[in-house]
């Protein structure tokens, strides 16, 4: 949320609202849309010239903020090497294929059995249109992207405490949310009870939009029929023939659908973030962190832990672990720095740095969140209940079930995101062993698709707080916080310079780390060549 | 509509209320929503098992409804032989492409000009989710999908007496939209103004519902601010570094807003009929019609007319001239009929059949509709504006722009939807030259588009009233006509049957043909082997 608003409510006050059903859901509401708003300011690439020779730049992480800062600063004619902790470039942009391994604090190692060509992501897995830094970059880089489905008409809401525990159609809730939110307001309309006085225009106008928006009958009436089935669908569908004529669907009770809170998730979907078109990269979010490393890579060394960053007037001086050396300590220097190290790693590291940089730092808590991938034998989820792509939702802690946007129709095993959870939740499925976690998503996951058991194969199950390198998923400015540190996180302290998803407001989207490298590096630039 | 639902407003009524804006955007909302709704009742491949060996059919047209009779007679054991008029198989299902010629009645003759990959599909272009029986063919014939995006929240709606006639973002009116129902509605009842009781605990859920779904704020208002602009978007959108922070977008103003009619599209598009997930072949909608002619085209003679169906206790006698042969008269005969030729054509045929089915042939009248293919140097749609697939709306007489759902982010010259019209925009436009058709589009399309001039390249105007094959683009039902005449038309007459979009309730869509074909086959052959 945006600090320049005093009349706003706080982050922690909407969070407080959001939480209605107070569960997983309501939580995860919460995270992906309150907490790091939507849209970027992308302009373009930085056109960065005039660099003085032989200067050079230290990168430290090569996820997508510390390769496209090696990117464009080596066009500009820095020199530039990038240090970088794991053993493949990427960071938090990965996908999980069938062979992979994956170890996470405490031991546990999974090894995924996906069959060939199905993958999950754990990290980000979808792109917003108005992310335009991550879809120029994509471009430049070669990535063919494909549409994600975000919202699914046909998928499920699902409340335990509403409609029996039955989880019911996208399309039935909106379509009854909407009838009966018109008749209602047209009602009051109609018997001019509105607190305000309303020209006859205008009430005529808002009758009209009742009735036409919520498919009203002539005395402004929302009941079961064929218009309202024009929205929510049928109970037996139109067909050819002489027994082709449709049975319109029964209504929901208005108390109960109110009551349901299940109308959550129609705002949700209307956020900006999830408007359409979304996209995703064919074959996985990784082949974007591939496209990236595809043209820095000669300049990363992989397998390095940085334990110390120290500056003077002339340089900066960075302090590793080799281990593809056996952990020989060794030093790096450059002119100047860009470190892309998450705040929750870089907070337990030596830095040397003013004040103001050091306590911004310490600030900002990282969000958990856990995403479960599942195979199954089949498509049922298409071939069953003809759902293409898209999320179903549930306030169990799972919060979501999201279908693949690709591959449709197909007749082999495929992988479903079986549960994407921030908050509570996700802490108590980050301390159950990997094998628990997969086992109650299938569980709960079971309340939704009676299928899950019979069609199960295999899953892996992420839980990004134990992720040694990123320690959660992404840092978690409150409205507070960023007016206290933000301006001395991301401003440059001699040498050094801060980006990443955690120096930006895209938080939590992989356009912050485009949009908070381009920041750093075109001031770091100006900097160094004497201009700022 | 359904017969069955007397207390349901007939067609015409609706499409009299529907006649808000009462231009050429409200015909097309009511011709695709309310004239032919929503949903199948697809039950898998008929199967017809023990036909009578040397049973013969004829199949008259090679649309997807007579494709797939001849396909699963053949199948069934029947001996089958297809006439179709043109020159190729496929019908209504046609994609143009550069290369291309196309004439019309009158003799215009327009050759395509695209450049290589690109085409318009001037008949169908969508495939809703819930059309399981095209889909199921689709599969079973190899031919591949793609998402089609109907829904773009970044895409234009345009009224030309609203908003100083300036185009529209979807998002922001759907989000005001929302916001300011949210608003009366939540003041309403917190004032206990409701013309019926509500318990306390409705009223809760109902307060609890307009500000979560309409983003209100404490006091129930509807204001510009981050909030509002989580569903609309922000003036400036966020970005990273120092600088990174949005400034939230004001609102419309409501009277203007309601108004403006603009809301209409938001129920539009909750229509059934265009909820996600929709598809779209890959390579464009012939892939269909090729993809079924691939598995009967042996059985399929081209380039004949028919002029006669005759018949009697022992079977049919069809009379066609052979255009492939100087146009020499013909007879075929077989033991049964299955008819597919549009009625707007079959009504000019001699047919020898029962009185019903002879006054239900002449009794349903076609729509006529026009579709535009334009094709741009460079898809400025998404260069300059970010709108990848979708459609932007208007109440000029095109009706709408639709942005190509495929290959987006490419470089090369692209095809955009300039225009689909129903009604008397359709016949205004039947009534231009090719040129000027295109020509009025472009002029139409620039008032959303500034680039439209400049990136124009070539275009195609397609009236369907002007293909001699079909004279118009769908049957048009009404509740009357329907009650009138409906199970005469679908009746089995004698040795004749007919099928296609006509004798189904699922009209104007592919889907129509094909549960019609269905639903005629399954009686045909029950007949023919005694049991019906």
């Amino acid at each position: 949320m945006n600090p320049r608003t005093g009349t706003e409510p706080t982050r922690r006050q909407l969070l407080m609202r959001i939480g209605v059903a107070a569960g997983s859901a309501a939580m995860y509401q919460a995270m992906t849309r309150l907490g790091h708003a939507a849209g970027t300011d992308f302009a373009g690439s930085p056109s960065l010239s005039g660099a003085r020779p032989g200067t050079t730049v230290l990168v430290l992480g090569a996820g997508l903020a510390g390769m496209l800062a090696a990117y464009e600063l080596r066009r500009a004619g820095y020199g530039v090497r990038v240090l970088e902790y794991q053993s493949r470039s990427g960071g938090r942009n990965f996908s999980l294929r069938g062979g992979d391994t994956l170890t996470e604090l405490g031991g546990a190692t999974q090894h995924v059995k996906f069959a060939a060509g199905n993958y999950i992501n754990p990290g980000p897995w979808r792109i917003p249109y108005h992310h335009q830094g991550l879809l120029h970059y994509c471009k430049l880089f070669g990535v063919q992207l494909e549409p994600f489905i975000e919202v699914n008409h046909n998928a499920l809401l699902h409340s335990s405490v509403a409609f029996g525990g039955q989880p019911q159609r996208y399309r039935e809730v909106q379509a009854d949310f909407t009838g009966y939110t018109a008749e209602l307001l047209a009602k009051a309309i109609n018997q001019n009870k509105l607190d305000q006085p309303i020209g006859d225009d205008e009430k005529h106008d808002l009758l009209a939009a009742m009735r036409g928006w919520g498919l009203l009958g002539r005395d402004y009436g929302y009941r079961s029929g064929n218009l309202a089935s024009l929205h929510r669908g049928f109970a037996r569908d139109q067909g050819g023939g002489p027994d082709g004529a449709p049975v319109p669907a029964a209504l929901f009770g208005r108390a109960e659908l109110m009551k349901s809170g299940l109308w959550e998730w129609l705002s949700f979907n209307m956020s900006y973030d999830f408007q359409t078109t979304m996209f995703q990269p064919v074959g996985g979010m990784d082949m974007i962190g591939k496209g990236f490393a595809k043209q820095v890579n000669d300049l990363v060394t992989h397998n390095v832990k940085v334990t110390r960053i120290a500056q003077d007037g002339n340089g900066v001086t960075v302090t590793y672990e080799d281990n593809s050396h056996g952990g020989a300590v060794t030093e790096a220097k450059a002119d100047w720095c860009v470190c892309t190290i998450p705040l929750s790693v870089l907070s337990q590291i030596d830095v040397q740095a003013g004040g103001p940089m050091k306590a911004a730092i310490q600030a900002v808590p990282y969000a958990s969140s856990v995403k479960i991938g599942l195979e199954f034998k089949r498509r049922f989820w298409e071939q069953d209940e003809q759902i293409y792509g898209g999320i179903s939702f549930t306030d169990q802690p799972i919060s979501q079930i999201s279908y693949p946007s690709t591959s449709y129709f197909a007749d082999t095993p495929a992988v479903l995101l079986g549960g994407y959870m921030f908050g509570a939740a996700a802490y108590a499925f980050a301390g159950m062993t990997p094998e628990q976690r997969v086992e109650e998503a299938l569980r709960q996951g079971s309340v939704l698709h009676r299928q899950y058991r019979q069609e199960f194969s295999n899953g892996v199950g992420v839980a990004w707080s134990r992720m040694p390198w990123t320690l959660g998923c992404c840092a978690t400015w409150s409205e507070e916080t960023r007016k206290a540190h933000y301006a001395a996180l991301t401003a440059i302290d001699g040498r050094l310079v801060l980006a990443g998803e955690h120096a930006s407001y895209v938080g939590c989207w992989q356009e912050g780390a485009i949009l908070s490298s381009v920041s750093a590096i075109t001031r770091l630039h100006q900097r160094a060549v004497g201009a700022a």
